[in-house]
């Protein structure tokens, strides 16, 4: 998977787990709610700074959000 | 540490690692070596591509590169 997809789905993910909407993470991170919808697209490549940034007002460390989900062992890429 | 300061200090130490020279490097990403020192020392702030590219290059993953050490107090986290 590529870099831009594994940050969008971890961005998501944890966005969702934060019980933010993406206007609320846009809000709290000012940028514009857009950047955070392009972002969860995978249109842009985030700088390190904004995804330091976000980690920051999610409350993960920002290497979380590009980790890649563990591989499940059976089958299913 | 802020976030570039984390990378810059991953990405020397694992080019390090792999006894790579800048040079070597960024002969290896298709990009300028002054762009590797400018990195290693925070100047710009990559973006997440970049990030992925230096990772595959240097046989990492891409989270490891913007990993906190962890503390150095005695329980290792």
């Amino acid at each position: 998977m590529e870099i831009r997809e594994v940050f969008a789905r971890n961005l998501r993910r944890t966005r969702h787990a934060k019980g933010l909407s993406q206007e609320a993470l846009a809000h709290e991170a000012d940028v514009d709610r857009t950047y955070i919808s392009s972002l969860e697209r995978g249109v842009y490549a985030a700088t390190i700074d904004m995804v330091g940034k976000l980690a920051e007002v999610l409350g993960v460390e920002p290497d979380a959000l590009l980790r890649r989900a563990s591989k499940p062992s059976r089958g299913k890429s």
